[in-house]
């Protein structure tokens, strides 16, 4: 026990946090509400501040607090809390700071080369940023360390635990069910029509549909805020303070209904973290897939069912146009699970997101092992977009230029998306042996719900690991089969596939 | 010359800068957007950057490189910011840190005694609160030091250079002057009618009228935004970013109209300071004082003023009810310019105003100066509104426990506001021997007016003092006859009185 360190441990860490609230709120007025003038100079603030958060990370004090403390600390929560620093600490300065400082110009160089080689097709302008971002990660990956593969130090980033090992026995299973679902799919005489859904949809009308849907999910308007932007996100500056944001398409509501939904998924895990881990690392989800578990919970399982519709269709025709007025249920149920392949991710279909997700990790997993060149992106890229959706896109902009992740390094991100949507159908397998979900989407009643995912997994911020999650809650590792089932039900259903 | 201190002392303040900037951000959010049950942990998050900026002001560091730097520095600009920063480091550290710290626990504490105490009408329950204050004020006085009397240690931190006896020789002139004129006004046959401005004006009409005026006064909006609130101000986070903060009464458009003009006034001088000063101390107004003569300027000078409603009122017109339709253009001046003694100093008009200020400066003055007690304030209170103004509040919440300031320890700001009309109307009466303002705000073209603020006040920002802005501009000191001249001619001629 030595007690005074374990409190200026805690303040070391609040020192950190208070950086790291700070500078997200910086970060959702420049994406909200900044002038933009203002950017530039908010931008230098942001890196000092940032460049604080690191310093303390790195810090010969904190190095010393976490050896004083590792294995005598008060509680369980201060034991994770000490873990949680010393993997910072570790990962941080296991790279040279000279080599950091000169990643750190190159990432935030190669976002506006992106964005600029994104609008002009021209991958070439990219090309060169983007060998230097690869080449500086799989260094990184080496200082790190890694067991069998050196894209399993990268993974470790966003995914504690996950390994090319298990993914590469998963998403195959996944991958061919989809594919093969998708061939059924496109041959049926039973497609929605899509059409149903078109009409003019003010803005205003659309927010107004969204936050009811937000109080109605158990979004705490009073400890958060519902605001427009380009790019929508969800921040949780404080547990007391999680804010959604959401983009308006006035020809296609589904932008903002499904768009607000999946962010206040991510929103309500961030509020329901357990309050005695503020100012900590630990008041945070516990990693990227385990977070998209959250919002692809809200936004397919119960925003995009057709008993969350029964209930919630009559309330949407009151902000409507008129036209929804005599389409029927079924139909607008159908509609709005539509199947089309697509070239852009973020606009996908809940069945082809997934595929769109192989395609990245292949891709990337096989630039970082070395086994395919920078160069060579573009031609593959397209190849597997043939192979698993079936379409070419015309240009690099809407092919493997259209995702930011990249840009910043980020490799090791894109498979959290695929299995949050695992995860999430292995909860609601299980929420679904302990809850009555179809009645509680059917009375409008989504407490339980709220409360069996605050009870399982918001609750706990850092204190298990992602893996921990899925096996206390679902009593098994990760399990694609639920995914599977899920998908195949469902859409053997809309289409009238044979089963 | 040591220039590479002069940089590492340039790095310290931009860090200084930064912390600034991010508390002035949660502030902004605090007063217009942040969901209420995340204020607690901003609140400590705030603390936590005050107290950086605090450690830097009174560093070792800080203290090295000033007196390394004072006197061998290579531009003037440098020269000023290590005499700012000398300036803060030893008003900081003459304090006791441990008398800092029980000041600044007693300031919170206060200010919410201060805000039950107003609601309830209950003096007492403050006053144990307020003697404390006066207490520590008198010691930091002493701490800090002065010529001639304590007060003016004070009025130090709000207009450096201004004195008792300065403020002594030119209040009174004003005051009687005020009073005289008030007396006349009140026996006037021709006084306004102010029920011609009654009506229903909806916020968002308000607020597009409001938005179109800060343009025409030349507020950047691409370096800043207008936001609703209850207590309105305006922060400059950047000198790119300058916002506005404006409250909307749909029965009274005044509140809006005029505060939104007083706050554009604040930030075109926030938004027109040298950006070569960006990220040092001397990028801010250099008072209180100045910082109030701009928004007073654009509120009364050009706002309240005839020449200024022959362009705007047909314009004002397209955004009121109809009832202004019929209401000619001298009513409506007559009648935004009624004169009336009220209670309430944020509400009083321009002639009342500084009354208002006398009241709090005599007490104050007193106070500190140990010449009256904490326990006598209300009845003092109540006899000089009876004197000056001819009012006597009915309780001591629209009367001495109306204003926060001196629950935060603020004794010598309330000058400030009587200092600003006087700089103002001094800057006037200058201003009109090099261009015609009639004409501009006839014409609705303000900017040869905003570049003459800009040329002769807003780029310095702290690189002149107050009293060398006032002299540089006008050929003199404070001069307090501009006012009365000002004052004198304008009622002389609503009320139609005896010349």
């Amino acid at each position: 026990m030595s007690s005074h360190t374990e409190k200026e441990f805690q303040d070391l860490l609040k020192e950190q946090a208070s950086y790291e609230e700070a500078i997200g709120l910086m970060a959702w007025d420049m994406r909200t509400k900044a002038p933009k003038k203002g950017i530039e100079g908010r931008s230098e603030v942001i890196g000092v501040l940032s460049s604080k958060v690191h310093e303390i990370q790195t810090s010969d004090q904190m190095k010393a607090m976490i050896s004083e403390l590792k294995g005598r600390t008060s509680s369980p929560m201060m034991e994770r809390a000490v873990e949680e620093a010393e993997e910072m600490y570790l990962r941080t300065v296991k790279i040279p700071a000279e080599e950091y400082r000169e990643y750190v110009t190159l990432q935030s160089r190669a976002e506006s080369v992106w964005a600029e080689a994104k609008d002009n097709n021209d991958f070439a302008l990219f090309q060169p940023y983007l060998e230097k971002l690869v080449d500086f990660k799989r260094r990184f990956a080496e200082y790190w360390g890694y067991e069998e593969h050196k894209y399993d130090a990268l993974l470790h980033s966003y995914e504690p635990g996950m390994t090319v090992r298990i993914l590469d026995e998963v998403f195959p299973k996944v991958r061919e069910a989809l594919t093969g679902l998708l061939s059924d799919i496109q041959a049926s005489d039973n497609k929605p029509d899509p059409s149903v859904l078109e009409g003019h949809f003010p803005k205003n009308q659309q927010a107004a549909f969204s936050e009811e849907i937000l109080k109605r999910m158990g979004y705490d308007f009073e400890a958060g805020r519902l605001d427009e932007t380009i790019h929508p996100f969800a921040i949780g500056l404080n547990q007391n303070d999680v804010r959604v944001t959401t983009k308006y398409d006035e020809k296609d509501f589904r932008t903002a209904v499904f768009g607000t939904i999946h962010e206040g998924g991510h929103a309500l895990y961030e509020q329901n973290i357990s309050k005695d881990l503020a100012f900590t690392p630990l008041a945070d989800g516990t990693s990227m897939g385990i977070h998209e578990s959250q919002s692809l919970f809200w936004e397919n399982f119960i925003a995009r069912s057709e008993s969350f519709w029964k209930n919630h269709y009559p309330v949407f025709k009151n902000y409507a146009p008129e036209s929804f007025k005599e389409l029927p249920l079924s139909d607008f149920y159908k509609a709005v699970n539509e199947v089309k392949p697509s070239f852009i991710r973020i606009e996908a279909d809940e069945l082809t997101y997934c595929l769109h997700i192989m395609v990245r990790y292949e891709l990337e997993k096989a630039l970082i092992g070395g086994e395919i060149e920078v160069k060579d992106l573009p031609y593959l890229w397209n190849r597997k977009m043939e192979d698993y959706l079936g379409i070419i896109p015309s240009n690099d902009g809407e092919g493997v230029l259209q995702d930011i992740h990249w840009s910043g390094g980020d490799f090791g991100y894109f498979p959290s998306y695929a299995l949050g949507y695992m995860y999430a159908a292995q909860m609601n397998a299980v929420m679904r042996k302990d809850i009555d979900v179809d009645e509680c989407m059917e009375k409008g009643n989504f407490k339980p719900i709220q409360e069996w995912l605050r009870a399982n997994i918001h609750k706990y911020g850092k204190m298990k690991k992602p893996l921990e999650i899925i096996q206390d809650v679902t009593g098994e590792g990760l399990n694609p089969d639920y995914l599977i089932t899920y998908v195949t039900e469902k859409y053997q259903n809309i289409y009238k596939l044979s089963k």
